[in-house]
């Protein structure tokens, strides 16, 4: 009953506006004003616990999500397809609640959902909902933007706060009580990353969702091979995430974000992409945290606060399960 | 732990053979080759119970079953996503054997996995393995092939025998005895379509899955505004699964397939598309099953073995769970 609900209920209203679509089990859809374009695929699987989560829920975050690793590589982002694990037993009211997200997320962002599929499994037998969008997009011709294209000389601009998302769910998981003050960053960043683009030349961007900011840049500085040098008192984080994370030892360079971006960008165009993107709702506390430099080539350093210079690393435990 | 071992290990196997492919979260890729075409998209999501099963397991499952989705569009599939949800304790074993499996299957179908995504969830919160695959494929210009085009006058064909693979993952799961005789028919259909379309018109094409047949029919008779009538002693049952479907008091026009399709065929065209499909290796019992009329619209009407007629409608109870 619950897979009859989806599908003939919900998918429908989700895929509302794609006049293309009928009950096939493909979209078909036209690509002609792109000619020349490269597309862009991309997927993920969302099984945040708890579904609910202050600033959010794992519909919007499962859009958004998508969203934003198609805009990391430079693409406009066009369509994605929605698969749902429901587990039997699963509040109807919840999974309404959860749809009408993704719709929401879905023209906020202002990309289709244009196929869906949902699997309903015994009780016990999944964690209430889990949520696999992948996403299609374009890429224009002549742009090339990847997580490998760091420069030396280059400058490293983070788009807000870190770490909200992550303590977000964790304050909700956890039941603690600086929960009401600490919200989920999750939002679409095709937008901004347009505003950016138009802006300056952009050589690297990505999203420091798992795994944080830390492990973004470490990824940046050995793909890339060359060093990075951040300064701690530059980093953008909120009182009630650094009071959470001290509580609860965590470092907030190493907790996920859903609605932030680190794009690398050449020191001739920093302060007119920086301009631009604190134009942007989504980038009003945009910031440079640092430069790439030639050496130490694969390493990331951050000046601390009191004065030193540290290593920064792969997180080196676990990491934190179910964010996103 | 098992995360990176299917993020470090796997998904570099999976994606192999795709140079454009680095870390970033989304896969970027030319569509030069295919100016005028239009993007088909799916999504399904593998939950299928048991996870190996006679003739296959949830990894060439998921690869052939988002191919033949796209197959049924017209589209050549070119690109598939795969997003994991993995239950903690999960034999590192087993899972090898499902990824090996969809490499397997992927280059049988000649697709790329292009993007993959890894969720571990705690012991008792998933069942074994799930696999979404979303997939992405080429409409050749000038093509249109739907679930919506057929024709009075068009013939029905069905490219073999029917319920094989419902009733391989039910013997298996219940644990019955004549598991070893049938096989999931789990296959890839796109080399088939494309043999069909080289040989002649098709209005319509579907892979008969959840449901079965007659739920295909169904839908196709509903969406076309037209009638179809079916022949029973027509239909391509093999002796194992009649016996089984018989022994637990079901009927294999409504037992799952994931190798097989429907088309509708203009009658001028029936002989040419049917000795084409017998010519190709998964259509070799293609065999015609009924036709086209005008009326009743929105109705199957099947002759029966016995010299009558009865309506074949949707399945009226609860369709068998977790059978893909």
């Amino acid at each position: 009953m619950m897979r009859e609900l989806i599908e003939e209920l919900f998918l429908p209203a989700l895929k509302g506006e794609c006049a293309c679509l009928g009950s096939d089990d493909s979209a078909v859809l036209s690509l002609a004003e792109f000619s020349g374009g490269r597309l862009a695929l991309t997927t993920d699987t969302y099984v945040v616990s708890p579904v609910f989560f202050p600033g959010g829920n794992i519909g919007d975050l499962a859009v958004n999500g998508t969203v934003n690793d198609l805009s990391m590589a430079g693409a406009r982002p066009l369509y994605l397809t929605a698969g749902f694990v429901v587990e039997e037993g699963f509040p109807v009211a919840d999974l309404a609640k959860i749809l009408d997200s993704m719709k929401k997320a879905a023209d906020r962002a202002d990309v289709m959902i244009v196929a869906g599929d949902t699997k309903v499994v015994e009780h016990g037998k999944a964690d209430g909902i889990f949520i696999n969008t992948a996403g299609a997009g374009m890429v224009p011709a002549g742009l090339d933007i990847t997580a490998r294209g760091l420069k030396p000389g280059d400058v490293l601009i983070v788009s807000g706060t870190i770490g909200d998302h992550g303590m977000a769910v964790l304050s909700k998981r956890e039941g603690l009580d600086f929960e009401s003050d600490i919200k989920s960053d999750s939002a679409p960043l095709n937008g901004l990353v347009a505003d950016m683009i138009a802006a300056g030349d952009i050589n690297a961007l990505r999203d420091p969702t798992r795994g944080g900011l830390a492990s973004t840049l470490v990824e940046f500085a050995s793909e890339s091979g060359v060093g990075i040098v951040i300064d701690e008192s530059s980093l953008p984080v909120r009182e009630p995430v650094r009071g959470a994370c001290e509580i609860l030892g965590l470092d907030p360079l190493y907790v996920a974000n859903e609605g932030k971006l680190v794009a690398s960008v050449p020191r001739a165009a920093a302060k007119t992409v920086l301009a631009a993107m604190r134009k942007n709702a989504v980038g009003r506390e945009s910031t440079i945290i640092g430069e790439v430099v030639a050496e130490p080539a694969g390493k990331v350093l951050m000046k601390t606060i009191i004065g030193g210079t540290r290593l920064v690393d792969m997180l080196s435990g676990e990491q934190l399960p179910r964010i996103c």
